[in-house]
């Protein structure tokens, strides 16, 4: 089996769980749940549920030998060569507060590496879809990152400062204070805005795998530039902290600040 | 001549100025200028500049007595005892980068004082409008702020933490560090967002008055707050320091953990 032959017809598997978890994520983005549901149940948590649930019906018919790891229901064969890497709903509070940048990100990875990625905003009807050696694209349509080479010249986004504690906020405030802008609240959209050439550059801490898998192909092959903070290619063993830039010229001054 | 019986009509004149910017913004946003644009336009100034000149002929034709206050070509006649307040793109960071969430703000002020609100988002397709005696309404349906009473219960937003300085931003980090949550990035779009019923708060600084007239009727007609941060009702003269709020209790809080 080749890796590249395999590849486009895995992305359609892709596609069609992005497919099917957007009118799950719309059903219940700024509903009011009936007095039927458990108290302890937020509609976030039941959209969660059900995406993941719909997601591994979908993956159990089409690759039942490979792996799934899940934000939801856990890590299932997570030793097969290929591990499915879900998030239903990314940007939990964003969808809690009637934000519709939250998004659903799934990634498939070959031996822990991600090697196809989507990332899916149902309520914005948005789509980023990248894999290796296939083209980044927006909606359907090719779409590249921007030239920013220097952090000075940088737009750069985070979830939040609040997520940065100790170390990691001394290194957060030393990277941005030399951005030409920073700004907040927009989790794994504003990796999508930098695939498409909008933005050029995120910083995010305490991630889980389900959180940046995705990210990884969709920027690569738009033509940025993602790792770790210490430069390391992301795996689904990466340590949660991640630096995404629109040039490999703009990530290695942003790692250069991030070190001090 | 009764404010009642005159409101229902220019709140007609107030859609159809949110109607005119709609496709305006949404032609600019995202938009990569042609290389004829001058070099120190960009999208956001133009948009910004064409939004406002249709909206000037439109209140030329309607209300030729009427002052205007806009953010780009400035006052004119806003002696006149109806001044109409307009800010073509509210969020201008926001629409630089890509992020749907900017607005077009369009408030009616009588006596400096705003008796009608627009809040419209031309690229999310939202729009509140809310008119004293007049229910708020959210895409023309009414719609109601959410039944939050307690700081320790809400859902808090403001632009940037890095717009408040001194006093205020230790004002600021008192009052956030009281909240349930406190989240970023949104600009007007969160004051919609409470009068929507989805969040509970905003407070914001450094605001111009066509920043913030536009929410005041959108806000109190949906059943919430908004005041400068000392609880005086705002006017066209406010000091740009507003606290919103989904109800009169948590406003309260909100006040009152702000004085200190």
């Amino acid at each position: 089996m080749s890796l590249p032959a395999v590849l486009p017809a895995w992305l359609e598997t892709a596609v069609a769980l992005a497919d099917a978890a957007r009118p799950i994520a719309n059903h219940y983005f700024r509903s009011r749940l009936s007095v039927n549901s458990k108290a302890d149940q937020s509609p976030v948590t039941i959209a969660d549920q059900q995406i993941e649930a719909v997601m591994r019906e979908i993956l159990a018919k089409a690759h039942p030998d490979h792996g799934i790891l899940g934000e939801e229901h856990g890590p299932d064969r997570t030793d097969a060569d290929f591990v499915w890497v879900l998030d239903p709903i990314d940007g939990t509070r964003a969808f809690i507060c009637g934000v519709p940048t939250f998004g659903t990100l799934i990634a498939l990875c070959y031996r822990g590496q991600p090697i196809l990625g989507v990332v899916d905003h149902p309520a914005l009807g948005e789509r980023w879809v990248g894999g290796t050696g296939l083209p980044t694209t927006w909606n359907g349509e090719p779409c590249q990152t921007r030239a920013c080479t220097r952090l000075a010249d940088a737009y750069l986004f985070a979830t939040s400062p609040d997520m940065f504690k100790g170390a990691d906020a001394d290194s957060f405030t030393r990277l941005t204070s030399r951005a030409k802008e920073r700004r907040y609240g927009l989790d794994c959209f504003a990796a999508g805005l930098i695939a498409g050439g909008h933005i050029d550059a995120m910083v995010e801490t305490s991630l889980q795998p389900y959180d940046y898998c995705a990210l990884a192909p969709v920027i690569e092959q738009a033509g940025g530039k993602i790792s770790d903070w210490t430069g390391k290619p992301l795996t689904i063993h990466s340590d949660g902290r991640i630096a995404v830039a629109a040039t490999a010229a703009l990530h290695g001054e942003i790692l250069a600040a991030l070190a001090g």
